[in-house]
């Protein structure tokens, strides 16, 4: 099959060996996936990754048993256990043992095929169409926020950064019925949310007035510290950007203002399939770019130009 | 009166206009005063402070309302206005126009006398001698971490730094029933906590098995990444140390881990004192050295010295 493989120097649409369906583990033949920062921060080193990329993607069960045979499936990303503390607790994606698709010891979605754990596996309503369903991974990643963090009805929210993630993770917390300012630095992405009601503001314009909740979503090492700044003392800085290498920081602010600072990475996927399904997010106007996988590296320069927002791969 | 001043680039007893009484403004007579490590890194630039040093104390008011008048105290170090949604929630300590004794804007203890808001002062019980009363304010930040975390009766919990402020976490944590490991470098501070029955080791046998809690309390940029390494996914960093200047730091492992870190400072005086008269916590044992307050310059140098316990000032 084909697929975009990360060697360590290069990222290559290669011919590669398919995967092959074991016990509880099926071969999905994936029909859309998705580009994310993530994937762009592990060709810079992140991880120290090799293999095939990817690891957001919507497909339909090739091989598999038969009561999975065929369906439209969507997968998390984490292959846990099954067996430790942390999967008793169902917190499959903390296994220390796991591995982690397109990300960690296990190839990505960036492929005709890929093979996922049948435990990871997770169908899709009809009504939910592919360019849709494959955002659910990213969709699940911003409602972790409210598994991880109280919503006081008077709280105010922040999301530094209109990238992919900030744009969703807005629309999370203003559908949850938090008091939401987006800012950003793209008007054409802050227009998407303005659409949905949601208050934005370019930051060379922003106020700065501290908020309780703060969401750094910038991807960027820069973005923690205008994110300290903006948050309240007492309140809580959700960490979002996962960055490759080391930045200067100063955290003294946190310990002056005792600033919560939650890390928050993947979600679990039933509240974003929900979502999905009711339309209660606007993901479509996310999609930045389409390529056939054949043309991958491009996907990935196009996904890294300033201000991209969702490009897709399509095997 | 005699002071220990900071003007910007050398720290000298000097003689200085001595405080005076205002409406609601006593003056103590400082009978001791302690060397925290926020002295240290004051005179080494952090928060740009210029004027006497100084916010661990105890004394006497010497001015004052009739009421006050002659009455042992120790003070908070927090000027607040009273009157703004911090000071109406309790939180003084996070007044925005607050100055802070000997640390922003308002002259500290490092002298004969110190002004101190009425609204500041505890009266201290006859029970507790005055080299145990000025372990008040940096318990009271150690107490401070039983206001911000919830310890669940079954966490493990690690104290990285066995200096002053790490051997008052961890009797705090011990005394609150938690289940501590404290990890030092220093056999004789280590011993101190032993002595209390709580189980320590040295950082070069340490096993670094995560725990659910870590205290982050060595007073060195290097500790947080060290604490990053020993917190649990999903568990909780307590950051203590205020260190000058901006740290080379990787966060990604708090956001891969979901790890919350919960900046801390100071604390409410009330269960400091109780722990104090009640001999809950051996602070006798902190004590290095004295000096007099025309030695403070020999006092700062005694402080510093690596691996130096409390040095106390007595004017």
């Amino acid at each position: 099959m084909r697929a975009l493989h990360w060697d360590g120097t290069a990222a290559r649409v290669i011919d590669h060996a398919d995967p092959r369906a074991t016990d509880g583990v099926a071969v999905v033949h994936v029909s859309v996936a998705g580009i994310c920062n993530t994937d762009l921060e592990l060709v810079k080193g992140y991880m120290d990754f090799r293999g095939v990329l990817g690891h957001e993607f919507v497909g339909t069960v090739a091989d598999g048993p038969a009561a999975w045979q065929g369906r439209r499936v969507v997968g998390e990303i984490n292959f846990a256990c099954g067996h430790c503390v942390w999967c008793a607790r169902g917190l499959q994606r903390h296994c220390p043992t796991r591995r982690v698709m397109g990300i960690l010891d296990a190839d990505g979605a960036f492929a005709e095929y890929v093979a996922v754990p049948l435990a990871n596996l997770h169908r899709i309503a009809d009504a939910v169409d592919d360019e849709h369903a494959v955002f659910t991974e990213p969709l699940a990643a911003a409602f972790e926020i409210l598994d991880q963090v109280a919503l006081a009805p008077d709280a105010d929210c922040v999301v530094l950064g209109d990238g992919k993630l900030g744009l969703l993770v807005a629309q999370v917390l203003s559908h949850a019925g938090a008091r939401v300012l987006a800012v950003g630095k793209h008007t054409s992405h802050l227009d998407i949310l303005r659409r949905r009601g949601i208050a934005t503001v370019e930051v060379s314009a922003w106020q700065r007035t501290p908020a309780d909740i703060v969401v750094e979503a910038t991807g960027s090492s820069a973005g923690l510290t205008m994110a300290i700044a903006a948050t309240k003392p007492r309140g809580t800085l959700v960490l979002k950007s996962t960055v490759a290498g080391a930045a200067q920081l100063n955290l003294a602010p946190l310990v002056i203002n005792e600033i919560t600072v939650v890390g928050s990475r993947c979600g679990r996927f039933a509240p974003a399939l929900a979502a999905l399904a009711s339309g209660a997010i606007d993901v479509t106007s996310l999609i930045a770019a389409r390529r056939p996988l054949s043309a991958g590296v491009d996907g990935l320069r196009c996904a890294a130009e300033p201000g991209a927002l969702k490009v897709l791969l399509q095997p």
